[in-house]
């Protein structure tokens, strides 16, 4: 059963982070290539973050396609925008590309690994050409960098 | 002959910005796409925003292949990191990608347009793969989430 | 959680609808394209058509590929045919492909959309060759016109 | 020479079937796989049930990709829709294809079998992607529900 | 070693021998590489050995795919088998492909040329994997090789 | 039946202007993409042009590959040289090619629009390899210049 | 909802069997190929298999892809080794592959059919290069096989 | 240093005229393949037919890629349109493709050669595709004619 | 070790007949395939058949790649000509392929089977452009075909 | 020369091990990653386990394909099965597959390494597909649970 | 801006030696894998060994691909042969191919590293072709066999 | 049988050149494309330049794999490196591959022609990417070179 981790402002807009298969056992795995950083870590940082910048972030993990699925749907609405790191799942499921397509919220895509350095058959994204960009390659920094830039997005006037 | 500008402060660490072909057309070719945000408006955010996270920022644009990799040449021991949008050198050059890769600096690979969404032979990035990781599709924000992650690099004992 | 309807008639034949993951969206996401008819609406037409040719209908959505294999499963023995609308998983799944092929009841694929006149990706449909056969591009009438089709394979005596 | 079959009712807006290349030995060879019905049989069953729906059917087998070429010109115009069966053509006629897009007439392609599930090159459909929808796999069926696919179509007012 | 059967006239079973498109230019273009025998010469020499071996032999060029498919479906019941040089129809048509296979008379393929030292798109053949066999690259005599291969496929009584 | 035009002067060499299918649709089909020109237009401008640069001119559409084919064997000996739009048949056709190498007249191909930007499957020329050279996307431009250099071939003395 | 099956012995080292899509079908499903034994049968036989190499054997099946990777996520610790069949998500899910590699547990592939000799899209498995090797076509051998050569894995002291 | 021809009259709209990678070699390279020609013969030719057609022609001849993109940047608002040859870019620069595109001038490929019949890697262009036409295999005449074909373009009322 | 068949008659010019691996099982696997024929039997067929056309024919067999290219060096100046059965050689050995281009002796393929009807690593003949031709499909009977044809083309005076 | 090791009871059933290129070099090449293990310390344990389950091993390795598949036709008759590791030749030998299929014994594919997790061009096995089944990277292990397999395989009597 | 070294000797005939993009660097990046050797450490050894020979040695290094198609261009009949190390450009430049063949100058290509054994991007070498031949993966040494494989092509006289 | 030429001078560390298949025809295949030397000539060649670098050289030419593999392998302890020319096994040996890797000689491979040059499947090495490296296209000095580089690699205190 996914855990789900709420800011406490309810009246600020809120922006939605989804962590695709496996990312729960961050920071357990593979510490000397991914670090110590967990994903309960990234979610605090997150939700600082977001309260610094104006928006409540909730964040849900599930190694359940369908899970990740209904949550898009249940943020229609609901939620100004969305942050996913899909995992696996970014090169294989067209039903999850479909649902952010259909949901049609302001969608980053995250990678903690820069994907294009890896397997071949990690180099193709089927969900990254419905979001509205994508950061990869930063470790738990694509997750910052990647809610910033949705800010950016949800809020243009800001010039440079 | 490319035009280059230098960061006042002299005695902080530099960041070396480099813009590839056509680059230089920035808010001037079609803005209903692009917005009005010119190269010069970028070079000055990031200066500006360098400054604010203590590095120099020099920013060079050229249509030659040969004079990118010139730069390159000579930011080893002179610059701390890299941001590079290499255009449409990203898809052909495995020149550029060798520079990069000998040069060794931390570089970040960053594009206006989300990429994925475009073009068939717009998906793969010959350079991405020696680049510490990339951003693309935020606009000029992508230049700006890119220094910030640079930065994030080069700094690595900032925790979550 | 998905939902089931149940046709009223227990003594009838029955015939199971699988709609797979993002149909639920159907008549809220982009109207002009779809247009405005729900999955309810479908539904009830499927049951009223289903009753006027001899069978009850049976409907389940599900955005969990395997709450749908689950389904298939449980109609061995009970059902007398699919029509089934995999959605996303139509050019994914080799497990739902599988299940289809394993239940060996007579199963007819149906699509809302033309799927050969869109994205490369949508072309190849791992599920077809183990169907009876497919009907592709009508709108909700691929429904209406998929249940008729399996009601002629169910009984193959009435002549041209 | 292609044989013309014409229905009385000359007040009835048309519809066009066309059979393609070896379309006409149906009921003829391998009886075993694709049963006793021929080619007339289907015409006369399609003649009835355009009868029921309100529409003169007209149908047309050709071994020459020309004379389908030339029967879909002169269709302008002349036909509300048509039915397309192109056998082997299918999967090599580009110029089959432009004549379907720039006649322009709502067009429903058709096969007996079920193509997914034969050879390689039967998969990939040049004239699909240019017709409204298609339907495969149900033997001679397949005719009559394109037929009533094409007429759902031409007459879309009538609702879930 | 087969052995040989004459007949006289009228009453010897028949092949049917299809030469495909340009075929009619033998011996009139590049005589350097083809040589000067005709079609003409060809057909006369088929019907020579033909009757030495107790079959009549019908011989018919088009360069109209459709033509040569009725001739196949013609051939059904008359002839006893075929002898076919698709030419460039050899690599593109399924129509003739399909006619060979729902024809199913004996039929062996052969070519002038060496297929497979020429052009790539030229090494596969649609057509060869439906007739009994092929013979390809002796010139005017893969005919008469085709023809006795045909012959020993009809009479295959007789041992090595 | 191909409808074909004859240029009055009968002592001038002639040039044979080839339309392949769907091409007498011109300036009926989509005028807002393709303009108001029709084929007629196209063949009364080439025939003046051709009159002005001392060429018989004549035109020939055909649906039909077979037909074309026929026409350039008929050509070989009565005409100076081709100018060819093979339409769709431009991607699929090998017996076409093997017409214009066979017949060894000096062909050109023209296309009204640019092959190269449409879909994959037009890019590839079958024909072109054997033709002198192509002219594509001027619209019925692409006649009267690929005239102009198939004059240009015949008459190579015409220095720089 | 999965069916979990615990061997009595606590304190022998575990390992986790996990079987895939349909395979819950096993011995009810074209039993003339796969024969009469069914999931059950092999859960015990690997129970007993176990207990006599010193282990105990904990079954799973799911239809669930989430489920598979939640059970190897709850493995880490838990047991000592796993034997997988994937069945169809050998060939689509690199979120199963990346839960193996990122669990690291020995694992070992089984497969009850020769992969390699079925459809193309069965000979390319995911899951195989992160697992210590695999074990395919014995039918329910493969199981027993499997878990004798995870033993082997486990208790590499034992010399040739 | 590239060399530059200006035509003399300054007040008539100017026409770039590009010449790619290795073309400053004509005439002088392989004269019984591409004659005796040179580019000064050529520019010579172009700027009469220009004057002829009230257009000034000015030409570039490069082995540079930035040379050749800056020129084109140059062209902005300073030129009617462009006619280039790109060479062995062709086949190979996005950044040159890019450039075109973001100029946003009329612009006309010309090839010398009928790339369509030499290696495979030469059949494919990257700049086509944003060009108006092309033109191929006419030797220097290619040239006159994508001039004649550019202006048609540039003054579209001429019927035909 | 290879069995080796002499003519008696030293005087007539000699073919060479190499059969390659796993041909010495003919007549003894699958009689229901192949028939009873054994290699013995072909063996003698074709010496038959080559006194009689006049040529002394000598037949090895062997599994091993390097003997067979052994026989085609040793071929050379002493041989008229050779047929070769590469057996599954024929797919993947290049050197028996330069072996056949550098003794440059006519030589025609030979195949039981019709290759291009069998699976797809089949369809591929490393050998057969080297050769004059080949002739596939016939059983036993191509080896006759194939001395036919071998010694039309050793004396290609006669004409048709 | 190959060397031979025959097991000393002649009236069990006999199962032929056969080690294709390079293996003879177990344990004295990498032992680091192959471990000492020798190959004869692998015949003698299989000769042991064999005798366990009542057969005759006999073994044999060779560099040469011809040898084994010299071996292989030998066993016909004499052996009741056959363990093969092919090395290189498994991805290469055509004419090996078909040694297999042709003398049609059970025969077990083994790899002393996982090849899956290997060079791409490891990947596809020639020869799997007409095995029983294969065993892929349990090092010498892979032998044992080969045999194992085969047994398995002769005597299906034993139930789970 | 490129340096250019000469040899002293001036009456001797002249090899050109060009490097190419990121070569400058050579015992700089990575010496570890490179060795210390330095671009001008390898031109001294060249314009010795070239002294030793009879030829003066002029070298060039450039990262700019239209300064190496300069060079290339002002050595036809000023040198007599070039060796070249492309870098990068190897596998993307057709212009630098196309410089090659044009100058038409003996040349010989050269690599430090062993191509074959990298990224696969890397094996295919766009230049090779129209070079005489290439030496890859000796180091340094790899420009002195070059340069005395030049010296033998252009002085054949001397026998093995 | 292969031949084998020692040299005399025993003390010397000793190189083993391998010479594949067709090799031995060399002089005598041909000679006006490879000239008139023979194999004798080049071993010749090779044993005084050996003898002159301080090493003797010992070689053998076979047109069998497996003999080939042998030598390799009795190579290990005995030689110093090897010159190897796979002839046209270099494209399609695994275990020729796995052999050199295995033996773990230093290795140099050599070509007569510049296979780049040459047919597609001549592009790619098998044996390459486990060599020091290549050296293709110099004729009988490509052996020479390759000499000269192996004794470079096997003495590299020898500086630029």
């Amino acid at each position: 059963m996914p855990k789900q981790r709420r800011a406490s402002a309810r009246q600020m807009p809120a922006i939605l982070v989804l962590h695709g298969p496996n990312l729960n056992l961050l920071g357990q795995r593979e510490p000397e290539v991914y670090g110590h950083t967990t994903l309960a870590d990234i979610d605090a940082a997150l939700a600082a973050e977001g309260a610094r910048l104006g928006y409540a972030v909730r964040c849900l993990q599930s190694n359940h396609e369908g899970v990740l699925i209904d949550a898009l749907h249940e943020a229609r609405g609901a939620m100004a925008g969305v942050v996913i790191n899909p995992g696996g799942l970014t090169h294989t499921s067209v039903a999850l590309r479909d649902a952010i397509a259909a949901v049609a919220l302001p969608t980053v895509e995250v990678h903690l690994s820069n994907t294009d350095a890896r397997e071949e058959f990690r180099h193709r994204s089927l969900t990254a050409p419905v979001c509205v960009g994508s950061i990869r390659g930063f470790g738990w920094r694509s997750y910052l960098l990647g809610l910033q830039a949705l800010v950016g997005v949800l809020t243009p006037q800001q010039g440079a």
